[in-house]
Parts: C-alpha cells; structure tokens; sequence
C-alpha cells in the first residue's frame, strides 16, 4: 500500500504534446462523471516554455531542451515493462529549488503536466509522459546540501545517486552511510518516489523509513543515515530446488536470525552471473542459490551464520561458502545487483525483458515461486526468478520479443498471472518497483475501487488540475 | 510529521451537544474564508440516535449510553495537558465492523461529530470532544481475529491491549510479541491513532512500522509481530549530571550500538521510582540516570553491553550494575512504564501533573535537556524529566494547580518553551504523544501554514462534513 502512496505526492511529474498532442486526456479506469482534466493547447504550450526561460532568467538553452533524442530518452526505457504512447514536449533541467518552483507554477498556470526524472532505472513506465507535458530531469540537482554527522541525517538534492553519496560519505572517513540499495544508478528522487528497497531491506526497511522531510518540490530530502557495522561476511548456499530455497529463506526470517540481505537467484540467473564473467575466474554452480549478508560485531556475525548454516541444511542446502575475500564479497554482491543489466545484454536483435515484481507472506514463497517459475518455464523463453527474498519480494525477468504478438500475449499472460496469484494469497502487486503506468490495472486488484477512489480524492486535493505526472497509479476518477 | 498525519485517517471521532451543544463550531486558525462546517441539531442528534438503536436492531441500551459519568469518562481525562469545554453527547459501543459502520454512515447523514475511544491513555486531549457529537468506544472489540504464525502478522480489533496482546502471544507459546510499548493501558486503535512509540523503539521502530493494513472503519488492524529474542538483560549507569547523562545516550545512538532500549530519568523521576515502592526492598540511587535494555543472541548481547559500559564511562558514567535476575529487570522496567501513574500518585488535592514531550536530533538532546530542567526546577514545583532518549524523545511531567491561575500560566509558559526549543533545533513538538487537541499552535509552529493546508485539503477529501474528530490536529482552514 505504501509503496503506491508514496508515489502520491511523489516523484513523477507527463506532457502536453507539442509534436504528438494529446490535449484532451481520455482518463477512464471506472465511470467517469466528472470531466476529465483539458491540458494545455500547442500555443499555451509554447507561451509557457518562453515564460520558463525568460523567468528563469537565461535565454533557456541550459534549461529547456526539445531536442528529439532528449525526448525519446525522457519518455521511453528500454527495461521498463510497459511504455505508452507519447514523450514528453519538452525537457527543464533545473538547477536550484527556486527554479523548480518556477517551472511548477508556470505549469500549474497554464494546466501543463509534469513529470520528473532522475535516475531513470524504474521499470514499469514510471517517468514516462503518456499525456506529453515537461520532463523534468534533476541532473544538475545532485549535490550533498548539509551533512549533520552527530544527528546521523544529510540533506541532498533528488538527483543525487545512492551510490554516489556512499562513496562521499567513506571519502569524509563519516563512519556513515545510506543503506537504501537498489539499481546501481537509482538515484535518490526516484527512490523516494517508488519507496523502494534492495537487498539490505532485511536489515534496513524501505526507503520511507529513511526519509525524515521533504522539500515540497522535492528539491531536497534529508535522508537518516547508519553506522557502517564493525563486520560483514558474504556466504552462498545451493538448493536441489527452488522450493527449497525458498524454504529455507522463510524459515530464515522466521527464527528472527537478524541477516543483512538474503537473495535468491534460481539456476537461470546464476547462470546469467556467469555468462556476464563479473566473478571470473570463479564460476557459481547453476542451481537454485541463496545469498547472505551478515553484518555487525564480529562475535554476532560468527553466531549469525553457525544458525544459518543450521536452518539450510533443514532444508538440503549444501556448498554452504564465504566469499573468499572483500573483493569477492564486493563482486558477488555486484554480480547479484547488475542482474537485470546483465540479462539486457543476453538479449537477441529485437528482443527485450519484461522484469516485474511482487511480494507474499513468507508461508507463501516457496508456494508462489515454484508456480510461477513453473508457469514462466513453460512459455520456453529464457526467464529467471530472484529477489529480496528476505522482503518476502521476487522479480520474474523474460527476455522476448515485443513485436511477436504471439510472444508478448503469452508473456502478458503469464505476468498478470503471477501477479493474480500473489493477492490471493494476501500479497502485494509490487515489492518495490511501484506502480507506476504499467501496474495501474494490478493495484485496482489488490486495493479495489473503493481505496483507490480515497487515494485520486487525496491526490486531487493536492494536484486539482491533474498536471503531477499524470496517468501514473491511478487515474481520474 | 508522520506522528501528525498518522491521525488524520485515523482514531479520533467528537460530540454535537446535547446537553451543552455548540452546534455550529466556530474553527478559526486562519483567517477563514469558507464556511464553518455546521454539525446537528438537538432534534437531529435525537433523531440520529434513534436512527443507530434501530439500525442496529437492539433496544439500545447496550450500544448507546447518554449515562453522565459515562460522558464524563469518555470527554475528560484527568492526564491530558488539556481538556477543552464539552462532552460527547452519548458513547456507542459497538461489537462489530458492522456496528461501527452503521454509526458512522447515520453520523455522516446527520452531521454528527464522532469520537473514537480506546485505552483512554493518551496526553493531549486526542479523545475530547470540544464540538459534542458521539464517542465510540471500542471496548466490546477487544480480539484476535486471525493469527498467522508463519507469516509472522495477526488481524485485531481495536481495543485490545497491546499488553493483552502479548499475553496471549506468550500463552500460546508462539515465540512472537508485538515490540511497541507505550504506556501500560493504550490499546491498538489509539496507539494507530498517534503513532505512538515506547522504550523499543530504538530497536524496533514506531507504531507506523508495525501496522499492515487498516480497515477503513478502524475494527481491524493487521499487525506485524517480532520474535523474540534469545536473551535480555537490563542496565543501569548514573550520572552526576542530566547533560552527562543526555551526552553519554547521544553517544550510544552514534556510535550504532543496537541497544534494544534506552531510557532517561532525572534524580527526581528516580526518587518517584523509589517512593511509589514498585522495585522495594531495592532503592535507586536518586541521581540521573540512564535505563538500558539489550536483546539478542548471548553473544551481541555481552558484546553490546562492553560497548555501552566503555562508552557511559566515557561521560562520567558510574555504578553500572544489573537488574540481578527476571523478576528485577521486569520491575525496573515497569517502575519506568508507570512514571506518569507514579507521579500522579503524588498529587495533593487539586493538583494535576503535565505531562507533555519533545524530540530533537541526537546532537542536541543534551543542550535542551539541561535548558528544560533549569527552567522547570525554576518553576519551584515538583518536576521530572524522563524519555526514550534512543529515539530523541523526552518527557517534561509536572504537578501543578490548575486553579492557581499564576502557576497555570507559569507552566504553560515553560511548556511552550520547551517545544520552541526543540523547534529551533530541527526537532519536533512531539515524539508520540501526538498532536490531538492540546498541541495545535504547535503543529502549526511546526511545519507552517502551508503544509497545514495541504493536511486540511487531505482531510477534507476524505472527510468532506468535518466530522470525524474535529477539533483535533487542525481546523478547519
């Protein structure tokens, strides 16, 4: 639930269509008796561009860009599920809060939606401008603004990369740092839009239990920050099945053994591992694997994985090793989070990956990923499970060709299915990649008309001209 | 923020007078430029209670009291920092989602304020009803719905407490508790209602962590639950100051010791300890002192408490010592959970105690502790200050005569400097106590006129009659 909330109020401002206009939105999820909102005509369009150039003070060249591939590349990704029709007019890129409010009242003047952009590394169409409007792409809003290091919280700008600010933090020697890890090149905008985890939520949360405060524009967030922990330990446990694994993962969270992260990678994504040569020379044997992370005092960290050890072999886990060193530690972990990059680079002339996610109670998983991998091994396409298996959240990744309609039905298919099955059994359509346009449909299931009528209520009090990056999570009622 | 926002869905319904009825309500923060929401009639507010007792199909003379004690009970509460004029005009008690719908749908049709009602513990008046109108009182909805041992969650209804709740959890021997511990009496609808937190909360977070998903009416809440952890051990360490102490806890929470709780209390919050007899035959040194709970595996356990004694000592920290056995730590804990009912204890005739509380970034904490008490001591009444200082929470309780209209003042004055205070330092005007009635120039101080109208426009949109609580957190803009 919180994970669509949070993109409310969120990040995520769509177009009003200067090369393809689609000025009246045609918003239709239930029966619509209100009208739907009218966006601006091409020529307030273009009045309001000249009005954001000459408020902001420059001839406009650095600020707005309408250059073509700019514009593909702000409406359009290449990993997202779904992409609907329609870029963005144009691109701002501001480079302070001040011009950001500028760019926000023009656009709420001349009814223009507004999408914003950062990262670019969500999946389900949640940057895209399927009602044209203006991008608007926080590049030059990547700065720390204020480091407390005795209240252990900084403030930064939305564009700001997890990653990035990681390596600022240990070159200050702060002790600090934010365990917020999704995408390498998530950055922090997007992250609070899509409330998203990675695979240290087990020991961390989600992104909302990181955020203290928000500048409204969402220029600045202060973020907390934790301890770097005194120790770390990566092991690798292999399973005879993926039910196992899953298993053994439940059982994990069960006892309350406090792991760090715990992932699992079915005997398609190891071998994807692999095949991307990130750990060579060392190659991972191809079967159903859990990894862990431990982390904290040394003695917690050596008792942690005596009990880890003691609950896979409960559920036929063996090869259970250590990552030999840091930097195999490092590389293992980073074979596991460029996943998603090294399956796009498997992919034939034409093809493309679907990779979606959802969540389930932990007696569920090993129910629930059995199923759907059994499902998604039957279309004969090559496909993968894994996931932040501690989250109780699992990604399926497909690669197949779009323009086979044969191909795509089937894959559609086969998504909405995994998703049919997690809410019945009192799952959530999305883990962490929120809704965005491509799983509108999903959270009408999971929420129902009622709830999602309460939060277009919530969203139109604040945005009654529709303009925040519409035709994302819900529509006009 | 959260602690603000949690209660706009939430707990908290308020009265339509029918034996002093205030029927149109005069809400004025701003300058106001919409109506006054106008709320029933005497004849209506009849009318509508005749209406429920049919509805729900009894007599009536167990789902709707207009008993003047009860009122009474339901309207004021001799622990809340304030009490507005007016009482509810009758109390319902629902047994069932049904039951609570059915009210809620013939308070809607006639205008009628309603009021939730559960432990009845909280400080800020969140339970008044200064516009009338009908209190629920939940207590007949006091169960476990489903438990889900595996998934680690468990549906109940509102009024259960969450000292019930762990009973039951221990008595079916489940190895799960829910952590959030707020004073001995809340129930789960309040504790949704203010977010509220407790001693655990270093460790586990607040009430807005561990809560799923709510039934929109408020019968249900879904909980999360923790195991429970191998071993426990509970500190003490004095200190020759409140700013050694203050410091000393500072240093706990940065140096990312996971403490499982850590509590302050001020030599006179001591001396309560040892007056209200709880832990006798022991006596508590009368000096300020820091409370710390460890949990986890024996190893982290030992582990954690080597770091906290060279850290204490560090601050001038001496007599670090043990509760000695079981029995011990559960009656130094619980001499800490009754403070408030301890001092309360101490009340001569036509005394009431103050009890109100801050939070501030861990950097600060020090600075206003010591600023807080002299100006308190300054006052020449008796006072204590005592906190979840892990969280950046503390406790301001004083005894006062509310009738000595000098002394009044004179504690209102100290009271808003202390929330000025913690707002100059980035801090907030309340850690779990709440906003209700009594901290709403606060709020407002807080996060300013904006942000409170875009909370108004939110609960507008969910709350278009103005009726579920009003007068509380904010007015109506």
């Amino acid at each position: 639930m919180l994970t669509a909330t949070a993109g409310i109020f969120g990040f995520g401002l769509a177009g009003a269509g200067l090369q393809q206009p689609p000025q009246k939105a045609t918003y239709k999820l239930f029966d619509s008796k209100v009208p739907s909102p009218q966006y601006a005509s091409m020529g307030q369009m273009e009045a309001a561009l000249e009005e954001i150039r000459r408020d902001i003070g420059t001839d406009g060249e650095d600020i707005i860009s309408i250059d073509p591939e700019d514009l593909h590349a702000h409406g359009y990704s290449e990993w997202s599920s779904t992409n609907p029709d329609g870029l963005p007019v144009a691109v701002a890129y501001p480079r302070s809060t001040d011009q950001v409010s500028t760019i926000a009242r023009i656009c709420h003047k001349y009814r223009i939606p507004i999408i914003p952009y950062s990262g670019g590394s969500s999946l389900e169409g949640n940057f895209s401008a399927p009602y044209g409007g203006i991008s608007v792409d926080f590049a030059y809003m990547d700065q720390i603004v204020q480091f407390n290091k005795d209240d252990m919280d900084i403030v930064v700008q939305p564009s700001i990369g997890w990653q990035d600010l990681n390596e600022q933090l240990a070159k200050m020697e702060s002790g600090l740092f934010f365990p917020i890890d999704p995408g390498p090149s998530a950055k922090i905008g997007g992250m609070v839009g899509t409330n998203c985890s990675g695979t240290n939520a087990v020991k961390y949360g989600t992104m909302k239990d990181w955020v203290i405060n928000l500048t409204v524009v969402l220029a600045d967030a202060t973020l907390k920050l934790a301890v770097v922990p005194e120790d770390l330990s990566v092991a690798v446990v292999t399973f005879p099945s993926i039910r196992d694994a899953a298993s053994a993962a439940a059982e994990v969270m069960q006892t309350g053994v406090p792991v760090a992260a715990m992932e699992i990678m079915d005997e398609v994504q190891m071998k994807v591992v692999n095949l991307g040569g990130a750990t060579a020379p060392r190659v991972w044997k191809e079967v159903p694997t859990l990894f862990f992370k431990f982390s904290g005092t040394k003695a917690s960290v050596q008792e942690h994985i005596s009990l880890v050890q003691r609950i896979t072999k409960g559920h036929k886990g063996s090869n259970f090793e250590f990552a030999k060193d840091q930097r195999e530690q490092k590389l293992l972990w980073s074979a596991r989070k460029e996943s998603l990059w090294s399956m796009l680079a498997l992919r034939k002339d034409g093809e493309e990956v679907w990779s979606t996610d959802v969540a389930v109670p932990f007696s569920r998983l090993a129910d629930i990923i059995e199923v759907s991998k059994k499902e998604m091994d039957d279309l004969g396409l090559f496909a993968s499970i894994l996931g932040h298996i501690g989250d109780g959240n699992f990604h399926e990744s497909i690669i197949y060709n779009r323009k086979k309609k044969d191909e795509r039905e089937k894959v559609e298919v086969c998504v909405k299915n995994m998703v049919k099955r997690a809410l019945e059994m009192e799952g959530t359509c999305t883990g962490e990649h929120s809704i965005g346009w491509g799983k509108k449909e999903s959270l009408l299931w999971e929420v129902g008309p009622e709830t999602l009528a309460v939060m277009s209520a919530i969203k139109q009090a604040l945005d009654p001209r529709w303009i925040m990056n519409p035709g994302k999570i819900m529509d006009l009622p």
